[in-house]
């Protein structure tokens, strides 16, 4: 089961539900990521009462380990995560070529080496779709090639005809496995406007229920990044979601939304929170810094999360400076809850048709000229 | 305030209320390790959930770090760890003659470094009292020389009246400060039945809330421990708790709570946590071991515990192996609710006047001939 419908714009911006067989999601959503089928550092119970709707997690890794047939004799990913709610899979192509070695590429698939043992293994379109199918997240996303951010025209023309021709093997594929997932397509074509254009229009004329933006935040910047969503709402079709991948900054995100992102995913809310990072309204603070040492506040004044209520910034950098793991996941769930708040203010101020102003007065006190980080 | 009063009692053992400012404990009772003022890898509400009535926090290392100003800013030790209930903090003494180096003991008190940063610290009974008011825990404990395993007699001996001195200083301080802590004497003497007997008779004289029995769980092995501790309850008063010291195994824990014993204090279920061994009532499992990658069992039928409802074996094992810290953490909770849980059992045991076949049949599930560790 999988619908989408917009419930208010604001500009390009849009609100909307997205319905799957485990439970609705308002959008624009924030995702954040279970690489290995687990958000690092915090149960499915505290994950929840963040506010988080929806979970990713890796083909790419679980394909490799335990295995995709491994996580199905575990009941599937919604039973090993011991998460109800909506999961998506990614198709496991972009970590194929950041993370593994000895690709080997072709109109048939991508042969590579497993970065946990080395083993040789190929993937194809439809073994990609097999993997998704097993592991049984509500929304899976098709296998595509994701051109290096260096990668000159000629390379990434190629990208996206590849990418294309394989959204089609994906598509007929899962309408055989029929499994009542949802596939989304993704769009390539790097900083190329005229490719973007093509790729996503290949795409749509296969009628998927969703299509994302992929091979964005490789490292263009925010500038750039933010140049070529504004075509977005232009391309893609206003009924469907919109996911851009592996995004991002607080100041990403509210960029991506105002372009009609509807979803987005990255690791920075719980990578960061391992690193002594924390996310507030008014900027980063990282906790290692000395100046907290006495600071007897929460992380944000106005956070409502468990950390928040029941620790202050000196017992948070204590835990870390003392090497207690607690630390670590005290500070994920408060950037997951964060992440959660913001999703719900930029709902909020879309409803309210006030995003611009809105979005102009977070980014004055997130990132303030001259600096951010405390 | 303190209170202690015995409610059954079955041979030697007996079940008792604690009575504290932070609520009641039911005795006999495991105590978790906070030891730099979080129970490692779990949230205070999760280990709430396990059932914990009582934590342990270790001045030694707190008075290093972040120091007891700096928790007396944070509002004391309760407020630190976001933990409502009762908080006995060790006095740091096995501390020094365990991790530190350089240690000058007089009759004054011990000169040691700091195992943080090499600071050189000057630990005497006034100055343990003092720290420990500051920290601010229901129960504290006094300064004891704790004389290495291999010690001979004359220095046991020499230790015992040194530490029996420092109670009555430890004494005067704790009165002179009067913060309604309860103050615990520490019986050391090795394994000689005769120091034993002149410690706490010493210790006895001073009419303190509570004793403790130190020095053992230092290597001299389980029938050892038992045979010392066979005399306790011949020597030590009836009417107050006792608190026996790092202690430990299952095993180690029935047969002191045989002995009489009322509290009891381990590193075990949090450290085998973090290293994938969880306790069940049929002895220890090592996740790490491949023959659990299919079992889809939880780590115990009878557990009811967050992690046994929620996560399989199989799925716990995945965890470790991927490096996912959240293993720890559910492996934690698991290990604490089963020490809680057998905790209640001996209870029962025990108002039921049961203990001693009920012991045997846990021992016989939990340590079977021919080995224990699946």
């Amino acid at each position: 089961m999988f619908e989408f419908s917009v419930t208010a714009t604001d500009g390009k911006a849009r609100t909307g539900v997205l319905r799957t067989g485990h439970g609705e999601v308002a959008t624009p959503v924030f995702m954040p990521c279970g690489t290995c089928g687990a958000v690092k550092g915090v149960t499915p119970d505290q994950l929840r009462d963040t506010g988080t709707q929806i979970v990713l997690a890796n083909a790419y890794h679980l394909m490799l380990r335990p295995g995709a047939d491994a996580v199905a004799e575990m009941g599937g990913l919604h039973k090993m995560m011991a998460w109800g709610g909506p999961i998506l899979t990614d198709s496991g192509g972009y970590q194929v070529f950041s993370l593994s070695s000895l690709r080997k590429i072709s109109d048939a698939g991508v042969v590579f080496q497993s970065h946990i043992n080395g083993d040789t293994v190929n993937l194809t379109p439809e073994k990609c779709m097999d993997v998704q199918t097993r592991l049984g997240a509500d929304i899976i996303m098709q296998l595509d090639e994701c051109p290096p951010a260096d990668a000159d025209k000629e390379q990434v023309a190629q990208a996206v005809k590849r990418s294309a021709e394989w959204a089609g093997r994906c598509k007929a594929a899962w309408e055989r496995a029929d499994e009542g997932q949802a596939l989304f397509g993704i769009q390539q074509g790097g900083i190329f406007t005229d490719l973007r254009a093509r790729s996503i229009e290949s795409l749509v004329e296969l009628d998927l229920p969703g299509y994302a933006v992929g091979g964005l935040s490789v490292g263009e910047g925010h500038e750039k990044m933010k140049a070529i969503l504004e075509h977005t709402d232009g391309q893609f079709p206003r009924g469907k979601p919109r996911y851009l991948m592996g995004v991002g900054e607080p100041r990403d995100i509210i960029a991506a939304v105002a372009c009609g992102i509807d979803m987005m995913d990255c690791v920075i809310p719980t990578r960061n929170g391992r690193n002594a990072q924390a996310f507030t309204w008014n900027g980063r603070i990282k906790l290692r810094n000395a100046a907290f040492a006495g600071d007897t506040k929460p992380l944000d004044e106005k956070c409502t999360c468990y950390t928040c209520r029941n620790f202050s910034r000196a017992v948070l950098r204590h835990y870390f400076q003392a090497g207690e793991m607690l630390a670590a996941t005290l500070v994920t769930i408060h950037n997951l809850a964060f992440f959660s708040q913001l999703m719900s203010e930029i709902r909020q101020a879309i409803s309210d048709g006030q995003l611009q102003s809105r979005s102009r007065k977070w980014m004055e006190q997130m990132y303030p000229v001259g600096g951010t980080d405390l």
